[in-house]
Formats: C-alpha cells, structure tokens, sequence
C-alpha cells in the first residue's frame, strides 16, 4: 500500500507544533468519493487561528487543516460518472486539505481549465465572495457596494463578482494612498480608509472584511434598506503581538447589536464563515458552479514548499502577505 | 377659505387627548403637491404607541398622527400632469394622514382602482411586506419562508407576495388551532406556534412582528445563509395592561446579537420600520409601484366614524382586532 504525506498539527498554542508525516495512501471512502493527487494546498487565516489554538471550531488535535486544494484526479469511486484519472481539478474541503493525496465526497470537487496555483488560490476567496454578494446581500444593478478590502486578494473577487453583475458603483477601501491605483485598475473606485470615514458616502451593501469596530462604524453608512456582511476580522489576525486581553478587546469593539435598533435604522446586518458551510452541500454547490465561468485571476503571493508549513503559517500570521499563499505538494506541476 | 378636520394629538400619555378639530383647508403646499379629500384613513399599531407616549419618533404634541389614507383627488399642482381632480387615490404620509383634506408631494399619491376602504387598508401593510420580501430578504423562487403572523391582516400580503414570487414552501404560524384553516385558505402551510416549536424545521426566510424572545428562537431556526427581518414587536402592543417596567422586560427579551456569532452561524439579521421609510422616496417608490398589480384583499375589522377615534385607538390597543381599523370621513364614499 502506498504512502501519503500530510501536515499534522498536534500542539496548538503560541509555539505551535506542525509535522509533515507519512501516512498509509487514502483509499475511496466511498462509491460517490475522488481521490486526488494535491498539487497545491491554500492556506486561510483560518489556519492561523488553529495553530494559535484560537479557533474555536476546529477538531480536537492532532488533526490535519486545510480548506482548498488543486491537483489531478488519481481514482474516481463507482458513482463517479462525469471525473475521469489525470483530470485538473479544485476542492474545498473542512480541514484535511495538506495533504498530497485526500479522499473527498465527487460535490466538493471540481474540473478546473485554470492553472493548479490559480485554482488552489481561488476556492475559499471565491466561494467567500459570492457567496457573500449574491447568496447573501443577493446584488442588484441598482446597488452601490463599498468593499473594505478592495486592494486585498479577496478584494479580486468581490470587485469582479460586481462587475458581473453590473452593480451602479463599487467602492474599494485600502489603507494606503499608494495601493489605490491597485483598486482602480481592478476598475472600482478607490478611497483611503481615511477618506472614506471623513466623507459622509452612504451606500447599499457593505463587505467587512476587518471587524470589530469597524462594523459599528459602517452600519452607519449604510443607505435605508442597505445590508452589511461581516467576513471576519482582519484586525484579529494581523500583526506578530497577540495576546488574550488583546483578543477580549477586540472582541468587545464589535459591539452589541438590538434587534430594535435594526428597525429603527432598515438594515440587515449578516456575517459569512464559508469555512463552516463544507457541511452544506446545498449551499456550496451553487456558488461552486459559478466558480469556473468566472475569469477572475488571484493574486499568488508566495508558493512555500509542504514541508515548509511552519514558515509559510508564520508569514501568513504576520499580515504582510499581498495574496493568496500556497503550499506546493510536487515538483512536477504547475 | 374652507375648512378641514384633522385629529390632533395634543396630550399622549395613560390619558392620552385626541381631539377632533376644525382648522382652515390646506393650500397646495408645492407645485409637485396634490390635495385630496380623504374617504378613509388607516390606523397603524404605531398610532396607540404615539397616543401612550411609548413611540420616540413622533413630533412634539400637539400634531396630527396618521400614515395612510385613501380619497378623490381635489386638486393639482401645476407641475403634475398624471393625476386630475376626481381621481381616487391612495397616499401614505409621515403623520397628518387623520384629516378630511390633505396635501402630499405627488410621489407619495398613486392612483387605485380599488375600493376606497380596501385603499386605505392597504398601503402600509402591503408596503411592509413587499419592502420587507422583495427589497429586503430578496427573496427567490428556492427559498422557504416562516411568517410568524400567517392568519393576521399583515400575513395576506406577505403570504400574497411569496406566492406571486413563487418560493418552494410558506409556513405561516398562527396561535390557535381553529385559525389554521385562515392560513392554508390563503395557499400556505399552517402551524400553530406550539407546533412550530415543537418542530426542527428549518427556512431560508423569516418573518418575524412578534418581537421579544421570539426573535432569538427564530434565529436558531434559520438554514445557513438564512435571513430574518424584524418587523416589530406586536406583544410589546398587545393587551391592556401596560407599564414601564413590563415595556423595559421586553426590550431585554431581544437579545443583543454580537457580529461573530452572525458569522458563526451564516445568518443575516435586520429590521423594517416602513413608517420612517415616507422620508426615502425612492425606496418606497419601488414597493408602491407593485402595489396595484397585486389583487390581495386586505381584511378589515372595522370602520369607525371619525369623531369615534379615541374608541378606535383603544379598541386597536387592546389587540383583539382582527384586520385593518378604519377612520372615516364622509358618508358618501365606498
């Protein structure tokens, strides 16, 4: 029987223990399952927060992470009428993802014609992001839309979702004046975070990306009837200093929010954590079948190799990364 | 220069004074503006907040209260060209709307062939529950929705809307057996609020006017990427025994919602106060520009003379009414 090797973390903590080790070569777990020979593993912030051991819903260690992967079919289960060995496919997955060959259930993977980074690099950002914009807020031409991440690899996606759709305006926030001629060129118009909160703009839908109080600032800005979609919160992660009083105030500064006072302002308030919705075939699926129609690029900023992993969750903790980053399973893709 | 009746209330409180006056006829206010002779107007649970005092939005007494009436057109400013005098017509209006005679800006005045009393029953309920539907959750044909008033004058609209759109399940939620059969008459499914508790069914969409805890039930009861729209607080109105520390007991049963646990769960939550919405014309005007096309029949409980208002308001305020309560103005209209 062959062998397979996967990333195991088995210490969360502040000094986190992450192993690459050699496991028996999975087998089909079921007649409707694919096996796939990974070519790249993506890694999410998600990923970070489990290693610090402060993600809440992650399973009890040891345990293998990863949410997205691209590689090659290697095996298709009897069911499995419409994959066939050697095709370039994507799939998100709730945890398992490091690893150079998985099993997953035929609805979480997907034909790809992209590129194997590409594909690794846009499963959970492009699943995020329409599923946030057209499952959620469900956009509308007559919409304005302003995206807090507009210069981020996320931010890709949300402008290029509404685009598509041919919302009346994106606006896309950066922290830097310098990074604006990024945002413009995506074809959305650009503000500094300051600009943005000195100017009285309202708009339709809002996509949070950074949280805590951030959020309560935005509802504010919403339009009557506007709809605001928490992602996560980027301010959580970002940065090398963490510690529990940090997290607890970070925490506090969303605020509560009374129902009531969603009445009094006509607003929708929502958040999205697509990590949480592999257990919702029903919802992926939608979104997924979207995905490949849509020529988006993602923006790849560093391919580390698997057994890396320690450096590449580090870098990725540091909030410095401009993009996706990738683990690489073989020598032999591209 | 005529005269016109209006009601005002000139002491809200446990006491509340409403008094029928005669002031001078109202002049066209705006060249855009259109005076009506009123047949009808709608009293809204909102009107018995303002008349206890328990409503933070309405003017300063003395004021006449009023959002919805029905009536023949009397004149025309010189700017609008789509309505004549002896048209009949609905209008909604942020207060002023319990008088004989009015003048409203034009957008707010849409032409009916409908009964007048029908008219005037209609426009904020169906408002409510088309801005709530179709501008709010957005909803769409696979979509399942819970309506927490299915056998209330509020529920033939909302039941009526999902319908025209065509979603895959309506459950209205009555509290009593015998009322079931209003409900599935009106082409949805029927649960009684003990059996809807009872049960683990899940929706896509809620509608929720009842308020309190309910609104922290429903949302457990929502599918990932569900949506739940707060459309009041019907208990905080019902019955006849009201006081402070009751009214602060059921602002605490909300619940205050913290943004993570949004993301937690992939749910959106918001509310609709439609009343404040008379100040966005353009959100409103999408919603009245549905309303005639729709042939639902508003239900009405009862129609009260005019001079009778303070024994409209308290019989409302009791919460027995089972539709519409109706003021009227003149004895020569239908």
């Amino acid at each position: 029987m062959g062998q397979t090797k996967q990333i195991e973390l088995s210490q969360p903590g502040a000094n986190p223990v992450l192993k690459l080790r050699e496991v028996s070569a999975p087998q089909l777990l079921d007649t409707d399952h694919v096996i796939i020979d990974v070519a790249y593993s993506g890694l999410n912030f998600a990923d970070v927060m489990m290693t610090l051991d402060l993600y809440p819903d992650a399973p009890k260690p040891p345990f293998v992470p990863g949410y997205e992967l691209s590689g090659t079919v290697k095996e298709v289960g009897k069911d499995v009428h419409d994959l066939k060995v050697g095709d370039r496919v994507i799939a998100g997955c709730r945890f398992g993802g490091y690893a150079d060959c998985v099993s997953l259930p035929r609805w979480q993977v997907r034909k790809t014609s992209k590129g194997l980074q590409e594909g690794a690099a846009s499963v959970v950002s492009f699943l995020t992001a329409d599923i946030a914009l057209n499952q959620q807020c469900r956009i509308r031409p007559h919409d304005t839309v302003m995206i807090d991440c507009g210069s981020g690899s996320l931010g890709v996606f949300l402008i290029g979702i509404c685009q598509r759709v041919g919302v009346k305006e994106v606006i896309g926030l950066t922290s830097k004046e310098a990074k604006k001629e990024v945002i413009t060129t995506r074809g959305a118009k650009a503000m500094t975070l300051e600009e943005w909160n000195k100017s009285d703009k309202k708009v339709d839908v809002i996509i949070n990306t950074r949280g805590g109080g951030t959020l309560k600032e935005n509802r504010k800005r919403l339009n009557p009837l506007g709809r605001m979609i928490g992602l996560g919160a980027s301010h959580m992660t970002a940065g090398k200093k963490r510690s529990l009083l940090k997290i607890a105030k970070e925490f506090l500064s969303f605020g509560l929010i009374h129902p009531i006072s969603l009445m009094n302002e006509n607003i929708q308030v929502g958040g999205l954590n697509v990590l949480k919705l592999f257990d919702s075939p029903e919802v992926l699926l939608e979104s997924f079948a979207a995905m490949e129609e849509f020529q988006i690029t993602p923006i790849i900023d560093q391919v580390f190799e698997a057994s890396d992993i320690s450096k590449a969750i580090a870098y990725l903790g540091e909030g410095r990364s401009q993009g996706k980053v990738l683990l690489k399973w073989r020598s032999d893709v591209l």
